[in-house]
């Protein structure tokens, strides 16, 4: 049995206390949190804590905080040498303490209160600082997950890019869908079946094979009387993607 | 029985035509090709035609072409008084023929070829121009959909508008994260359960709910780095969206 701690209590930390709760592999040793009744999930009362010095040894600590916080907890982790790993896509490796062997741990992946993630399928990226450390970092991912990589810094901040686009980019322009229903009296539920489909082509397509619509078919005349309808920030954003499309090679 | 006929062999044809085989309601009385083996479905020799003269009248014709083919496709069809629908988001129902009672039937959803569509949950729009008329289409759209609605001419195309941001622009966001991930020596298959995820996410949370990312956190720092490793096109749309979402009410 592998031994992990987690601190952290938001969305990803109580992901991730699911996933490990339920691995054969992993003893899920301790959670530090801020407020214990801000972890909603089955665990003894003892292995909840929130005073850093009652943090016991062990195989890795998991740090699943807001990126602001990520040094400032991993500084307070009173072990030394510890294997210490934080969540975040976009924070510097060597954001962590210089007194613990330095790690990250990458699920890609949206997670939503409330909404359980099958993490079988979340690909977690994997970096260590120490490329013996790597092993550790992967058997502990590869006890939750079938998808475990190992990634340098740089593809570490290119995926993040990437799922902002195809994930916080890709909601905002549901949103938009919804704003466009909402100002011609349709139901949002209309678009539901489409968002799916269109996600689900991408299985079976690449994106540029499943690339549809006015803008791939230079079709002017559609381009224009849809322009007609939207307001400013959503005409811009028409325009621009549009043209994208379009110039895309 | 309602008699049906088709005119077209493209995706949205072709579809309709084994949603319309599969259903009682229905009679699926000629399918018109202009090349025959062009279509690729089980009917009779003599169900599958490519002489307008040879079209029967039937309760209800649906012209499933190319926009631009639409006009002149119906100005084809011989008989007089016929029901004639479209099947296009954009086009104005006028312009079919006034010889005929004109209607518009309109799938909401993108048509692969080859991919099965399950029509059931397929979001259908119908529109006429008498409104006795309406009864019959929306007989013919329910006998293959759950999800019937009547619409007017001018949410049918803010509905074409809102499919174009959540269909057409969010496969080209997939496109730019493959670009992205083949930039920095990483398989786009790493993507694919967050692109599923972020459309399955919509259907317990409304956009708004479940928008996340570091335009929402305000989070200039990441912002900043982000646009760092992207190209011109690229970064002009993390941009344009990143505000878009900032400035989102």
């Amino acid at each position: 049995m592998i031994r992990v701690s987690i601190i952290g209590s938001g969305n990803v930390a109580q992901h991730l206390v699911s996933a490990f709760t339920k691995s054969a592999d992993i003893e899920l040793v301790q959670v530090l949190v801020r407020r214990k009744a801000s972890l909603s999930c089955e665990l003894a009362d003892n292995q909840i804590i929130s005073d850093y010095h009652q943090l016991q040894a062990v195989d890795l600590f998991i740090i699943a905080v807001t990126d602001q916080a990520i040094a400032e907890v991993a500084a307070q982790i009173p072990l030394q040498e510890q294997l210490v790993a934080h969540t975040s896509g976009s924070v510097a490796m060597n954001l962590l303490a210089d007194k613990h062997r330095k790690a990250v741990f990458y699920p890609l992946q949206t997670f939503t209160k409330g909404k359980p993630v099958d993490f079988k399928s979340v690909p977690i990226g994997v970096e260590t600082q120490r490329q013996k450390d790597a092993a550790i970092v992967k058997k502990v991912a590869g006890a939750i997950s079938n998808q475990v990589f190992e990634i340098n810094s740089e593809q570490r901040k290119a995926l993040h890019v990437a799922a902002v686009f195809v994930c916080n980019f890709t909601n905002h322009l549901y949103q938009i869908g919804a704003d466009i229903c909402e100002q011609h009296q349709l139901p949002f539920d209309i678009l539901k079946p489409l968002i799916e489909e269109t996600a689900a082509k991408i299985k079976v397509l690449t994106p540029s094979q499943a690339q549809t619509g006015p803008a791939k078919r230079n079709d002017q005349q559609t381009i224009d009387s849809h322009l007609e309808i939207l307001d400013g920030s959503q005409k811009a954003i028409y325009s621009l993607l549009t043209k994208s499309i379009q110039t895309h090679e």
